[in-house]
């Protein structure tokens, strides 16, 4: 049986107020780290493999009886498994009603460099400006499902890593890479590496149909919820792409449309 | 200016009281009535001719401003404009802070006959006990946007003119016609009708881009979040589809599946 850290009952703890700290946004940035919150995205995080500090679990509640596989034997190079009071778990939450697990984890962004290489490059969702939660979290799972090479959140869109954009990724921010950037630095970049940077802006813009996505680095760039891609990064596009629509209703939100665009450039890479 | 009927103050006033009453599922299938909250929804409603019993305002709030268009003259084929109540407002809604605004609208599904035939053919959204209001109001969303010729909602499914689902349509019920039936009678009838049926189950699955989508009628029919396609709906279609994924992660959600269906359909059907 594993041996587990001291127990910490109360919320007042440093630990457990340093844990309750990433809740906000400035410390998740300065630290480099983030909350996981019950047992789905816990379990996925140590499927994934992905580097976590600490697991805090209510003993008294039963929930390791879902987690004996990932208890078994000695793992040194696995997280610590720290017993803690409902109050703890409570502090660290932003839901009246916490499940009765969470975890601190690490972000691990990937190299620019691993995104503008790539020996047989690949397409990258690019976020500027996304804001609602539900449609970032939607974008990076589509991301994912496509097989996308990574995810670019510009400055300006919600942060992926509050609890509920966490939430709605189903837990696949843990199978694509996910890169914090100032896209006005980092565009131009890419296009001096070759990338070909494609808006969604409806200006001057051709069917996505017709877009030849079969080849090389593609980054294709999701705007705002209301004023879509800005002016400043839509005068870093190498083109832009719509998906023709019937005209009959209103447009899709953008999470939808970029899971069309997703599969649809992926679609065409693996045409023979 | 237009002359309104006589104001309802009280919310125990029988028209007030059969109105609320389509807050209830048995209501609304027995009344084969709906309601619509809030400006959005019903400017939407109006302008795309919908056929409304009742608009129903509150006239103190001043919300009449956003709809002088629509009061111009005097429209006879039109809806009864009838001031009402703060609190008749409040009985009518299932938000705790309603627009002061709705519509009693009546439902208007297509007939079978038009599903089957249509010169051109067309693809057909068939929804099999989804059970999520948002994402059976996404799939609606995304039928309309994409050009299906329908929504057929099978028994099982959660109810599409429930204000919740129909919020999130954010109105595209009112461009795409809607059909509720018991598939395990319809889908046998489409067939003997020509119609391809084309489930979305895993077992025998080819990949959707191997399809052909690009002639006849085509209804696509879309699962239970958990469940998937029921068994006995499986044993009525004519070939399933998959969406081929990374494998990284875990599968789209089924609205988000359908809408990536939904669009390679058109795509195919748009091809020369």
């Amino acid at each position: 049986m594993r041996k587990f850290e001291g127990y910490i009952s109360s919320a007042s703890n440093p630990r457990a107020k340093e844990w309750a700290k990433l809740l906000e946004r400035k410390y998740r940035d300065r630290e480099g780290k983030f909350l996981l919150e019950g047992i789905h995205l816990v379990k996925e995080a140590l499927n994934a493999e992905w580097p976590l500090e600490i697991v805090a679990f209510d003993e008294g509640s039963g929930v390791l009886d879902a987690f004996e596989e990932y208890l078994d034997g000695d793992r040194k190079d696995g997280p610590s498994w720290i017993p803690v009071s409902p109050e703890v778990i409570m502090k660290c939450s932003e839901t009246g009603t916490p499940q009765p697990i969470f975890a601190v984890a690490l972000k691990r962004p990937p190299t620019k460099e691993s995104l503008f290489a790539g020996e047989l490059g690949g397409i990258v969702a690019v976020l500027d400006g996304v804001q609602d939660p539900g449609n970032a979290g939607t974008l990076v799972r589509s991301a994912a499902a496509s097989g996308a090479t990574a995810v670019v959140l510009g400055k300006g869109t919600v942060d992926l890593y509050n609890p509920k954009t966490i939430r709605s990724t189903m837990g696949a921010l843990f199978h694509v890479p996910v890169l914090e950037a100032d896209l006005s630095l980092l565009l131009p970049e890419a296009r001096a590496q070759g990338v070909a940077v494609v808006g969604t802006s409806l200006q001057a813009a051709q069917s996505c149909y017709d877009y030849d996505f079969r080849r090389g680095n593609i980054w294709l760039v999701f705007g705002n919820e209301g004023s879509g891609v800005s002016a400043e990064v839509t005068a870093l596009v190498n083109a832009n792409v719509i998906i023709p629509m019937s005209g009959r209703s209103e447009s899709l939100n953008v999470a939808m449309a970029a899971t069309v665009l997703l599969f649809e450039a992926q679609r065409q890479r693996r045409m023979p």
